[in-house]
């Protein structure tokens, strides 16, 4: 796939990767929708991509060839026969082959099929211009020097890896990559390789921290972390920073090639007790030089939001690196970028330092008796008890509140918490009214990049009925 | 100046900044060429403003605003009467204006007047979308992480700095500006600022080498020092790194935005003998990621030179980060531009590892008998003679070998050397051709960005004459 990152743009082609995790129907639909002419395979995958190829030939002739790669050394699978072989093809190219340059730089580089917590996939489409100019806002985001080595825990085809292919490039950096992500994995390869620079999701980082103190191996340097996808937990980054990781928190989606915003660490916060210091580093909100704009915005007037703290808003990013649209899907690509602006969907507030502080997918926002309850505010919360493992929160509907807060909760191995103490911690700790009602012990679902899926949860929240019934009295 | 950068082109205007030692008369033509409509100058160069204004109104009414900056608590200078005053006009601003964007990013930043080693100054246009990219790429070419911390020994009329007051605002940075540039004045700088990051010509360099033990204080941590506008000796460097600084050697003109490619350093060099990291060191060729194209090519046909670090050739750019043009110079430019390459007027040839040494600016070499000398060579080899503190080889008209290689020397303070112990040197060192014939004790002419002027030099060695009268044998 890192080479594809460059092969493919050089000849001409546009690059999509898919989600290693999706089964063979939704990779049927997505080389459809696509209208994929080659499909690059790895041996692990070959019975899913031949099974998409199988449905595909039930509803069209236009079938992409199959290129296998094969692990080096490795025997080709039996049912490999008819497939090209990646590295034949490596063997056989041409040297004098000149690139295809873009004709425009606006044109299409890459696609990306969204990871889908909220609908569908949608197919976003990346430029040239976009990508070649959030691989240089990377670099400085990153905090890397010339010759960085980099650990792949981030899938590289979610955001092209969040460009870091061709940033590390630029760089001349080493790629070290893995074939499955665990703790261990992760701290041998930082003391093997002098691991200087990683990436994940906060689940990755909540593996990390939870992991047996027999895997948990000195670093051999500071290791600057990128994590993005969900605000993390302030517990998260203090345990992460205790091992001698350097946690920034960025903030993006698919529609801004990845990171577009993070939290950075201004020197007079080092003297912050640590409450005060976890709470700032949840937040971000300095767009990288890449990024011309990034606004909490009312979406009514379309005008900011105060930066008191308090006013939510929709997020909203415009620049460069912004996507160009949704492949073939004109109404939500419009959508999207209502009045000028891309609308990310997420809900926030703006501090006086204009640093944003997220509230909420507006999607996810639960409102009970007419006040907004910000999940991720309370999932911080849950995930405080020393006995929680993960949490995440959506709305139960209700006939006398509308909502009421439900909570998915995994507790940590070994440990062991009720529901009416969990709630208590949290009416311990928060408003009466955000506290949850209900308390649900279970793994919780995530899409491949480690996001809990809310629409999986919610769908569980609202098979449970109605806490209250109508015309009760109020609880 | 640093304000400037930023005020001008939000203003919606173009900046030109001119060298802090031009006349008068030199000032009043550039205003003139420029047409420029306010003219900022600080307030000690007052009497150099108003003198080329005098002149300025003898052949036009069209005069520009002269803006006085005074320098924080200091009193007026009587003569400053009837000008505007900057800090005046800035409490005075308007803090509802609206930033006047570039229509097209094309169009022009800044004006800069070429430094004239070889002839009359040029006025070299940058645009917004080069000047973007040389920033963000030079950030990178300096190895900065967010909020270094720079000394700027670079003259900021230079080039735009070299594009550093836009990188180093794009990093949370902090800038430490000198009236003068003196090496007690660079190490107090670093010791009491903790710089991390500066530039220079070779000649800083030189001067911070060479001073007194007495103001060389430790340095507080590694500083990164870029250097540029010549190749540095190769002793210089070595120097530098004894006394903790880490020097880059950058290549690049006014009409690349200042350095467009360095010496990237290979770990596997650090266990080669000081010798010959020394010679590495002293060659550039890896471009920036801003500038597309980096070649050295047959001026004839326009293809590559073979690496095989002998066959010379021109060195040429092309890119984001090359001019625009020169304003009002459509001959020039086409010139300059022929074959869709930017000529840089350096000859050079490429080593197997695609590294580039300069060997002479096309109109320094001196071709003696048929025999190309470079300058650069010969000058390195006189620099390492424990004597001399600088030293510059020109062509000596000569009537039977065509030139003869002169050389301009300094001496150390203190120190004592002849002639013919100069030309025992080389030619114990190099091949016999190559060695001086004729050696001269004395100051060096040089620009305000420490270049060596060698068209004082030449235009000195030419009144000297032949140095073999016609019809004689070969000496």
């Amino acid at each position: 796939m890192y080479e594809l990152h460059f092969a493919v743009p050089m000849s001409g082609a546009v690059l999509c990767t898919l989600n290693t995790r999706h089964d063979s129907t939704m990779v049927s639909l997505l080389l459809k929708h696509s209208e994929a002419k080659l499909l690059f395979v790895d041996y692990q995958f070959l019975h899913i991509a031949q099974g998409a190829l199988q449905i595909l030939s039930k509803t069209t002739t236009k079938i992409p060839h199959l290129v296998l790669i094969s692990e080096c050394g490795h025997p080709l699978p039996p049912h490999a026969k008819g497939t090209l072989i990646y590295e034949d093809l490596v063997a056989k190219g041409n040297l004098q082959f000149v690139v295809r340059r873009p004709k425009d730089e606006w044109d299409p580089i890459s696609l990306n099929y969204t990871s889908g917590t909220t609908s569908n996939p949608k197919g976003v489409i990346y430029s040239h211009r976009g990508a070649y100019l959030n691989s240089l806002a990377t670099v400085l985001l990153n905090e890397m020097r010339s010759m960085p080595l980099y650990l792949w825990c981030v899938p590289m085809f979610h955001c092209n890896g969040w460009c870091l292919p061709w940033a590390i490039a630029a760089q001349g950096g080493t790629n070290v990559c893995q074939r499955s992500v665990t703790a261990e994995g992760i701290f041998d390869n930082i003391f093997k390789h002098k691991v200087t620079h990683m990436g994940g999701a906060p689940t990755v980082l909540n593996m990390i921290i939870n992991s047996s103190p027999k895997v948990q191996k000195p670093l051999p340097g500071k290791v600057q972390v990128m994590t993005g996808g969900a605000p993390p937990p302030p517990d998260v980054i203090f345990r992460m920073e205790e091992l001698g990781f350097n946690v920034t928190h960025s903030y993006g989606l698919t529609e801004t090639f990845g990171p577009a915003s993070i939290c950075t660490w201004k020197p007079e916060w080092d003297n912050l007790p640590q409450d005060a210091q976890a709470k700032l580093k949840a937040r971000q909100g300095v767009a990288h030089v890449g990024m011309e704009g990034l606004d909490v915005k009312d979406p009514h007037t379309m005008k900011s939001v105060p930066a008191d703290a308090k006013t939510m808003g929709e997020v909203m990013f415009r620049g460069n690196t912004v996507m160009n649209g949704y492949l073939k899907d004109l109404k939500a690509t419009q959508e999207a970028f209502k009045g000028g602006w891309f609308w990310t969907g997420d809900l926030g507030v703006k501090h006086p330092d204009g640093y944003i502080e997220l509230k909420d997918r507006s999607k996810d926002i639960i409102i009970s008796g007419g006040e907004n309850i910000s999940t991720i505010e309370l999932e911080g919360v849950i995930f405080s008890h020393p006995a929680v493992f993960e949490a995440a929160v959506v709305g139960r509907p209700d006939d006398y509140w509308g909502e009421t807060p439900c909570a998915f909760v995994k507790l940590k191995e070994g440990c062991s918490a009720t529901s009416e103490e969990i709630i208590q911690f949290c009416q311990n700790r928060l408003p009466r009214f955000m506290a949850p009602r209900t308390v649900v012990f279970t793994d919780l679902p995530k899409t491949s990049t480690g996001k809990t899926q809310k629409f999986v949860l919610r769908e569980k929240a609202k098979a449970m009925g109605s806490l209250t019934k109508k015309n009760t009295s109020r609880l």
